[in-house]
């Protein structure tokens, strides 16, 4: 059968029906409104628009911040405060005519590079999303790693430098707090004051300096800018070493608007994981750049949606 | 069917038949020879001694190291070298009459108290013991986390603080480095000599002081002892948190020789955990001293033993 999988972000809502070898047949998108009422119309409106289809049976939705899988509640979601504690599915089945399950952002993006994308081939799949924060999701042996409310998974908020710096969870030295897009873009404004004369300091003598703008001035050769992405690789080579010693995963994957910087973040990383991973689970994991991009959420939800048995199987119910 | 559960400890081997319901019939301990020939010639007794009752039908190997669960191999094992490399599998079988397995002494331990110890309601347990080392155990969603190959589940080399002091496997900041038995004694030395007036400062002007003199000294009220404690239960909570945030368990467990302390550091372990494991996660998690002490290596690899077809599932064998 097919399936609908809604990836509700902080600005966008994207809704599409998937077939079982992964292929998206129709897809729309709004923009996310910050109200419960209007979220909750949006979203229905989404899922009836692609959903009106031949043999669509189920709907999963991916959203960020923490959830209760087995309640399919989000408890605590910053971006989108709107969506917290809303019955989603009370308050949606009524409205599509379908079953629907919510799940992370993250774990459903996961599941969408275990089944569609860069880890088609693997049993056991760490999936991290470098993006404004950092989020992912496990498969081991086979299994999408829920935890026993569904809130596992939170690799973004595991301590990497105790003493480190402060993270927007409120803890110090997260894996997030030094590898994300917004660590980044937080050392490039550090270093452009060291640096006034390296194109991150003549930018930042213009405007503040983003995340994106560290990639695209390392591309482009600026040795500031290129140390800035190294950092963070080798940050978060640090918490890849730590989750492959724990998971001893095939494939380490890493998506989001981060890794457009590819190899500038990633060949750092490796060459910490090799320092702090252990054999033979280093020797065997594979660290590299997820491949479904932004599609990751819609295509592991809708994967999600269908594989409702192997859901139930895991949370006990 | 009863099985036999065999734990090869750098000094000591002891293997006991057990009962489905977790009880030790018959139980026989020897030293550890330290050449390969003799090793393998001592294992063998020590399970042909005590399987030598009605309806035993297997033996599962619980070994300290890194451990390739599929070929029942030991790849590494710092202090029991002998056991490297040997085909364990092949060498016993046709010694003993029996199906033989190998697994990692802390998955075995891990699922020991999984089965019959503190975990025993659970269907997400994290399993620590803190000794001369750290090692460790997960089961997530009912199943023993081996990884590809067998070598997950390494929570003693998770790193905690990038740059803080060396660890036993060469890398800065795991764990290990921080909360094991030997971070208490080498933090406790240095304490010592800062406060000679101590009851840890007197100890130490006449021999060198261990581990195991902390908890005592402690538990006598030195403040310096108690705060060499205070600060490995600090450590400990912040791998813990990170532990929580990953697997979302309901019991995490701490077993052990440190854990004779308990309290002194389990209390300071779960002021970290608040602080640093995200809610609900943080909530559901409770923190406690494993139940069944040195037994659980022995009774996790005779539960092991016996539940083969699970692990031939995990193993996608």
């Amino acid at each position: 059968m097919n399936a609908v999988g809604v990836d509700v972000g902080g600005t966008k809502i994207a809704a599409g029906v998937v077939t079982p070898e992964g292929k998206i047949l129709d897809e729309v998108r709004y923009p996310t409104p910050h109200s419960p009422g209007t979220l909750v119309e949006t979203i229905a409106r989404a899922i009836t628009e692609v959903g009106d289809a031949p043999e669509v049976g189920g709907v999963c939705l991916a959203v960020p911040g923490l959830v209760l899988a087995q309640e399919n509640k989000v408890v605590y979601s910053p971006n989108l405060r709107a969506v917290e504690g809303i019955p989603l599915k009370d308050e949606l089945e009524p409205k599509i005519g379908m079953p629907l399950t919510v799940e992370n952002d993250g774990n459903a993006a996961a599941w969408g590079e275990f089944r569609f994308g860069v880890g088609s081939e693997a049993d056991h799949l760490v999936f991290v999303t470098l993006g404004t924060g950092i989020g992912g999701g496990v498969i081991t042996h086979g299994i999408l790693m829920r935890g026993a409310q569904g809130s596992g998974g939170e690799l973004g908020h595991v301590t990497i430098q105790a003493t480190g710096p402060r993270c927007a969870c409120g803890n110090h030295g997260c894996l997030e707090a030094l590898a994300s897009g917004t660590a980044i873009g937080r050392r490039a404004r550090e270093l452009a004051v060291e640096h006034p004369d390296s194109a991150l300091g003549r930018l930042a003598a213009r405007r503040q300096i983003l995340g994106e703008d560290v990639t695209e001035l390392a591309r482009e050769g600026d040795e500031v800018a290129l140390s800035v992405l190294d950092e963070a690789g080798r940050w978060l080579g640090v918490g890849l070493a730590g989750f492959i010693n724990i998971f001893n995963p095939e494939v380490v994957a890493v998506g989001g608007g981060v890794m457009e910087a590819e190899e500038l973040v990633l060949e750092a990383a490796r060459k910490e994981v090799i320092l702090r991973a252990r054999p033979p689970s280093r020797d065997l994991a594979d660290v590299k750049v997820a491949t479904l991009g932004p599609k990751s959420g819609v295509l592991g939800a809708a994967a999600l949606a269908r594989d409702a048995s192997s859901r139930e199987y895991l949370l006990g119910g």
